[in-house]
């Protein structure tokens, strides 16, 4: 157990970072929610992110705005079209390109700061290496990597005072698995947004890739998606 | 020599980032300077950094808006007194309150995004390991595991077409050899800013750790400070 420590979740609003902080809730943590305004097309997430994390029962949310527009080079962000009905192979080929330049380093860079103000050395990521294979800021080996970084970076690193921990705790598991933890943790996948191309409502297209991973999770789960599709 | 590589160059606006942008210009970089608009309570820096952006002959200069005051903890963002007039043994005992966490590490990140939507492997920041021994994130070790970070984290690293390169020239320099350094290559340091607590009117106060090491840094260069002082 983690004797009530404090603990900084990256929280967006979608259904695996609600797993992530049920997770670290249910490991005894205290949860700092932190999520970031980065310009993202599919803004419902931040509004789930809201929703999720007073569902959660957090000791406090934090919203940065961060626009990484600037920079462009992601569908998430620019206006190149959002890849639609793709198969499982044509997923996992490559990089997509709704990769956003970077995104989990500075996401974790920006957690480590408020942790360290406020004592805490453990973050919670909800990265997964499974359905997510063309993401560099997914795998084992960068949450590794940010550990020790996390390590050489700090007070309590230099003063060796403490050890950062990067929790990933579905990085090995399935969609299916992510969504049957969550539901016996009591995560309400209602609150959570995934779909990479909304419409005006908010609803999901159901099309994109982080759609159809997430319908193909509930379905294998053998349970039903909450959210509303078009 | 670089073949007219693009480089992003961390550019604060203060004495050691003004020269590391013309030591990367020198190295036949195209720099693309990043500014951050943290809350800084030194908000004159900004403006430093877009004077010496233009007058450095940058490619693009960017400013962005990330605001860390909501995780407090430091000098810099705080209201806590910003130390006058400490001696060199003061200065060096321990981590200053003007420290602010996880400060290069974000900075770091970000810059790491931008080069990457640019196609650029190389990141210049004016770390010192000399007169800033007591920040975590300016040690030698900090800048090799960022580096080892930026090639797990990112496609170039994954797909192995490049090699991310963190230069840090002035780690190992005394503020008077970086005072030299830049002199030789046309740094115009009237446009520099440097205090911590400076005036209404921009001026320096002469007194604040950062203003003590910069002008013991010109006195040892045999130069004068063209920065004006309260």
């Amino acid at each position: 157990m983690s004797e009530n420590r404090p603990a900084v979740v990256l929280l967006s609003g979608g259904l695996d970072s609600a797993t992530v902080l049920a997770i670290a809730r249910d490991r005894g943590f205290r949860p700092y929610a932190l999520s970031f305004d980065y310009g993202q097309r599919h803004r419902f997430e931040l509004q789930a992110a809201r929703n999720v994390a007073a569902a959660g029962g957090v000791e406090q949310h934090v919203v940065i705005p961060l626009d990484l527009r600037v920079f462009g080079g992601s569908a998430l962000t620019d206006d190149i079209d959002v890849p639609k009905d793709r198969g499982e192979a044509e997923m996992e080929e490559g990089i997509p390109v709704t990769y956003v330049p970077a995104r989990n380093t500075i996401f974790l860079a920006v957690a480590l700061g408020w942790a360290e103000t406020l004592g805490a050395t453990d973050l919670f990521i909800g990265v997964n290496a499974v359905d997510y294979s063309g993401y560099p800021d997914c795998r084992p080996e960068f949450i590794k990597a940010f550990s020790e970084l996390a390590n050489l970076a700090t007070q309590v690193g230099v003063e060796a005072t403490g050890q950062f921990e990067i929790h990933s705790p579905l990085i090995a598991m399935t969609k299916a698995e992510i969504i049957s933890t969550g539901k016996s943790l009591g995560v309400d996948y209602g609150l959570t947004h995934s779909c990479y191309d909304p419409d005006l409502q908010g609803r999901s297209c159901g099309r994109c890739d982080s759609c159809r991973l997430r319908l193909k999770g509930f379905v294998e789960a053998g349970t039903e998606d909450p959210a509303s599709y078009q």
